[in-house]
């Protein structure tokens, strides 16, 4: 049952770097500047619509395969409202940007329309839920856009069945987020990995996530910048982004602590310990890409953000 | 040059718990109630000799295959020393326990020798040297006992090459360290294991190792108890020792956060709240293995245990 009077509810969601190098499907932080809004504003009937999406083109309308759709009619059916919805999608991320678009779009959906509940549902539940729009955007029910999304920060994803995150002490660096104009569906991006690693490698990449948890903790930027190095997953998919080492080098000679793919790329992210030094990073990062002809835009954010929320509500 | 007028020093290095479930060659405590000593005594001439071994049969008295002198002699031939040495070894560690019996004797050894030079090396360069020692013992130099024996409490070896570690803030519990009586060489148990894991196990098993050091750090006994589980060795070991599961579950039922093996097996260690509890699990453990006709020892310890160190300076 729709609790409360209201009209339409806007909710927005940050985009999101998943994994942080070396943390592949537990770990990510969310980005401030950056993300999606979802409107819904409730129907006479029950139907789901999906009445305008903004920002992108190619999103598809078919309410079974739009993500902020999709996990709106789970959460409808599972609750048996009797309320449909017409949902307008701001689009702030580009779409196979590696920026977690797909999830903030599941994300601020699910978060708009627990406002119209009045709140019932805790993160987790909808976490649980934006799980469903992660399936239908790339094949996998991974929690790590997901959870920095919903809770805000950098999170340490410890289970995604049911779903238990940790909100890790980050520190007070900035973030370059940067996206080539360039598209990688995450699906492809997983579907090139191999399936086994060797144990060597497992050993070597668990020393450097442990040196990232262990910095983290006890805010040492220079374990961070030793051991947040990604071994495993980094080089398997270097070869989809032209340049990417190049630009990869320049932001590390430019001063970033650490610098890899957001998510499954295109993107790449860099921290640096002041937002000077970002601005040079970012500025870096993308005269490098454009040595291969590649446009691209660029965020500078602290690693504190705080996650989804509603931005308006309309009573009616 | 020998610095100092010393005749003779001893030194003691404690048993070690490497692994901790979550941390295959990159954790590892000490334990303060059972070690080795090692006594040097200075000759004449510059010959090294293995003088007496005490506390087990079937140590090798050639100096190129016992830990102690191998890594004595590298230590002195680096520098040029014109010093031999006689070397006795206390063992209080048996062979092939898992608990780090070799390591225990190549830093008591080189403990003792550092004592005699007026302790120029450090921690690092004495550890560099002991690696020499675990890769006679067992063809490989990893580091995950040396550097707890050596610096004492619960340590992340983040390389070992060059040595770089850190203290873990490992919370006040309490440790069973369990012995049955059988001999498991680090070397066949390092031999049966897969040398290719899935990229799903790694991602479980990081979660898991993720969760233990956020568990230490945040000292919350939940996390530990819920994520110190090791899904890729332990299942690959079990088999070599009778019962393993059956005591493994008794310690777990009696209330232990954890349990799993010590280092490459067979002993086990568990870890509890409470130094009684402790008791009661060790206890159990001991009957269980008893079913299987195993005898066994079993210490009881805190994770703070300090690190090798000299225990009696003569002077002439």
């Amino acid at each position: 049952m729709i609790k409360y009077n209201l009209k339409s509810v806007t909710a927005f969601a940050p985009a999101t770097c998943a994994n942080i190098a070396v943390g592949f499907d537990i770990l990510g932080f969310a980005i401030d500047s950056v993300g999606d809004f979802v409107t819904l504003t409730k129907r006479e009937d029950q139907k789901i619509i999906i009445e305008q999406i903004e920002g992108i083109n190619n999103l598809p309308y078919d309410i079974l395969k739009n993500t902020a759709s999709v996990v709106i009619k789970k959460l409808c059916d599972d609750l048996q409202l009797n309320t449909g919805f017409n949902i307008r999608l701001k689009k702030g991320i580009a779409l196979g940007s590696g920026m977690g678009g797909s999830s903030a779009s599941s994300v601020a959906a699910l978060v708009a329309l627990n406002q119209f509940l009045l709140n019932p549902l805790t993160l987790n539940e909808l976490a649980y839920y934006a799980l469903f729009g992660e399936e239908i955007a790339c094949g996998q029910r991974h929690a790590d856009n997901i959870v920095p999304c919903l809770f805000g920060g950098m999170q340490l994803i410890l289970s995604s069945n049911p779903i238990e995150n940790i909100l890790l002490p980050a520190p007070n660096i900035f973030c370059v987020l940067i996206h080539p104009h360039l598209r990688l569906d995450t699906k492809d991006a997983r579907d090139i990995l191999s399936k086994e690693i060797s144990l060597k490698q497992h050993i070597q990449q668990s020393a450097n996530l442990a040196g990232f948890i262990t910095g983290i903790y006890k805010k040492d930027s220079n374990l961070l910048k030793k051991y947040t190095q990604d071994i495993i997953i980094e080089p398997q998919r270097a070869k989809l982004v032209p340049g990417f080492y190049k630009v990869k080098d320049v932001a590390l000679q430019s001063g970033a602590i650490v610098a890899s793919f957001s998510g499954s790329g295109p993107s790449l992210f860099a921290l640096s310990d002041t937002k000077n030094n970002a601005e040079i990073i970012a500025d870096k990062m993308q005269q490098e890409f454009m040595k291969y002809n590649i446009h691209s835009d660029f965020w500078i954010t602290g690693l504190n953000s705080k996650g989804a929320h509603v931005t308006e509500i309309y009573e009616g």
